[in-house]
């Protein structure tokens, strides 16, 4: 093997000629980054031949003096990990993690006509693999960073779970002072069809310009490489696994559309003044479920869950699970409605809905009636992995169950949408 | 109480007066319906005064014999439930369940222009109380009616869980020689913005004009009382709680836009030429799981599913869960690798996305490969309550893990999108 992590190779199979980068991985698959941005994996077995094309070139790294412009606000860069911020590692195979103000310039020069940059690493890890606890690290940092007196405060964070994140520091930390925006990336840094690179501008841009303070997070509006939109941090919700604008507000509207290449912001939903000082409350309680309903759903799933301090079901069409006895088939429905029953005596229960759009109402129908009877607490048009977020936030510090539920149904952080009128279900 | 169910009652309140039909129900509050088709549930407590309006009046049913029309198609209507069949219900607050081909054609005459109209009840119930024994029992009767040489079949069905019902017809009687349409409501008959009427007769017409073949779900396209969508019986999924729109194409297109007032049948999809025959095979094994992954899963959640006959996992992203131990923190996810690895040695565990679009891809990163290691299988673009439905019904008649895998993996009918291009993921 004469070539290693960031050599230029070509794989010759049968079926064709491969000319790329290589990446090291595990497994029985030889993986190249294609020129197009692409990484394919190729069958060790049915490779007949690799052959070095060009060693990796160095990349000399000069180590450029930054100028900080009073002119200019302050932002803060916050990594977390992700696609967004593994431009090295994609091309290279190795990992760089010294997000440096210096090395952000170099990959993003616009930033220096915006804002003067201040970095710090606090994770290296993909989404999937954070927790609760990070969730709490994050608040603690974010928190240190608004004591500082910046102007704003950017998170880049891996796409799959920044809308929990975002929930999650929506309610740990309230009355925020300034933006505080998560920014994912679909494709690496070093892909062409990239959104790294708009999704950090962007977000910088409107720190840059905004009076809007809270959780937002920044991804793009579609597919073109143009503009973002700024989403709220406890109605969005990942739609598509890979797709650029794959985040989309939830029964809510965008607060505003960037596009710094053409100097605009447009504000969508009317940005609040905050004459409120922080509050910051910080904690977690993990032992709480989120259970998805299906057909065949059986009460002995939820008996699991009995020593657990809380659940969010999430529901079928306006908040429904299967209690009715009707027929020889249905008898195992009595037993789920008995467990609900037995469980809300001693934990909070509520519904979401798996439909995601729309809002749950347990009153229309006998099995949302006999479900509300039972104990169980509608909760609005609230997504279910926000009220997941929520509820274990809330349990961090409140241990009466009265006003547990109390607070799940008022609105602390924008995620629950007034029901302005009964028109609605037009 | 000088009224009963169906009678015109006014209630007195200090918030206002209410006029409306008297629902009984169950609960602290009285229900009426209004002029505009809603109800409302006034608390008792709240009420000085209810008066009687006036009685309900007798509708009077004549018999009338319905003449068969040799030049029109026959469908056969199945009543399984639901918001479509409830007109006499909300209306009355008692359940009329005759269903008669005569009392189909007084709801919705426009129907007697379209088809010979035959109807059965098979069931009256909500879908939300369906499990997959009434998958089997509905396909049976399906398989039935079939074989009665009837030109197309229409189930009418709860909106809750039509999508898994779909989804169960589709792979429990594949090479259907007639269209089998499920329709749903949104709201009751009797309101003024109901869509009963409107998806039950785009369905009979389309089901009169087609050549197409199979199981599908005929709903609203938008929110106007005009079209209706034919969409595929697997890739469609509920995404609205209450809008008359609610059913999507998730990852697909749809079959066909119906607008009968019109005339139109706007065909989007090809319609394949069945020439096979029916394969009937019925049956459904209820030990399986569908778990949605979350941060701050446990591996104990996992571990209660251990004598399970299969898991569908709906991952986060591109398909992940946190299987990566990276700090302090992340010491619990090993757990959870070793579960999947020691589970997977007896039972077979899929990947599927909460995402909802998209395709699932584990080759990406690192957690995907290290869960494809420990034997989980990527389910392309599959949904993941199709793919419950699918492994359920696999399971019934199949007990070889690897055959198992492979016919996860295989399109049977439609569950599964070819991936075309790599450009896909631009």
């Amino acid at each position: 093997m004469n070539y290693k992590a960031g050599d230029l190779i070509k794989v010759k199979t049968k079926e064709g000629v491969y000319k790329g980068t290589y990446i090291p991985r595990k497994g029985n698959s030889i993986v190249i980054k294609l020129e197009s941005g692409y990484n394919i994996g190729i069958d060790k077995n049915k490779i007949d031949n690799i052959s070095l094309v060009r060693k990796q070139k160095k990349i000399k790294q000069k180590k450029e003096k930054i100028k900080q412009n009073n002119k200019l606000p302050t932002i803060s860069i916050l990594h977390t990990g992700g696609t967004i911020a593994s431009k090295v590692d994609y091309r290279t195979g190795a990992v760089h993690s010294e997000f440096s103000p210096e090395e952000i310039l170099r990959m993003f020069p616009e930033l220096k006509e915006i804002a003067n940059i201040r970095s710090r690493l606090i994770f290296q890890m993909f989404s999937e693999d954070m927790g609760p606890e990070h969730w709490e690290i994050l608040a603690k940092e974010v928190k240190k960073e608004i004591e500082k007196k910046v102007d704003g405060i950017i998170i880049t964070h891996g796409t799959d779970i920044i809308h929990y994140t975002s929930a999650a520091l929506s309610f740990m930390l309230q009355n925020l002072p300034i933006p505080v925006l998560l920014v994912g990336a679909q494709r690496s840094s070093d892909r062409g069809s990239s959104d790294a690179s708009l999704n950090l501008i962007n977000a910088s841009y409107f720190i840059s310009k905004t009076s809007f303070n809270g959780v937002a997070i920044c991804m793009h509006e579609n597919t073109e490489d143009n503009s973002c939109l700024i989403l709220p941090g406890t109605k969005t919700r990942k739609m598509h696994t890979s797709r650029r604008d794959a985040f989309k507000a939830v029964n809510d509207i965008p607060i505003a559309k960037v596009d710094y290449k053409k100097n605009i912001i447009e504000n969508i939903k009317k940005i609040k003044e905050n004459n409120e000082s922080l509050i910051s409350n910080i904690g977690f309680e993990k032992k709480i479920a989120l259970i998805k309903i299906r057909p065949g759903f059986s009460h002995k799933e939820l008996e699991f869950y009995k020593n657990y301090k809380g659940i969010i079901f999430e529901g079928t069409g306006l908040g429904h699970l299967a209690v009715s006895v009707l027929d020889k088939h249905t008898k195992e429905h009595k037993k789920t409605l008995d467990m609900i029953k037995k469980l809300s005596k001693k934990i909070p229960i509520f519904m979401a809905s798996q439909c995601i759009f729309g809002r749950v109402d347990m009153n229309v129908y006998s099995s949302g009636r006999d479900l509300q009877e039972a104990g169980v607490i509608a909760l609005e048009d609230m997504l279910s992995e926000t009220a997941y977020v929520k509820l274990g936030w809330l349990l961090s510090f409140e241990k009466n169950q009265k006003k547990i539920k109390e607070l799940m149904l008022k609105n602390i952080a924008g995620e629950i949408s007034e029901r302005t009128q009964l028109n609605e279900f037009l």
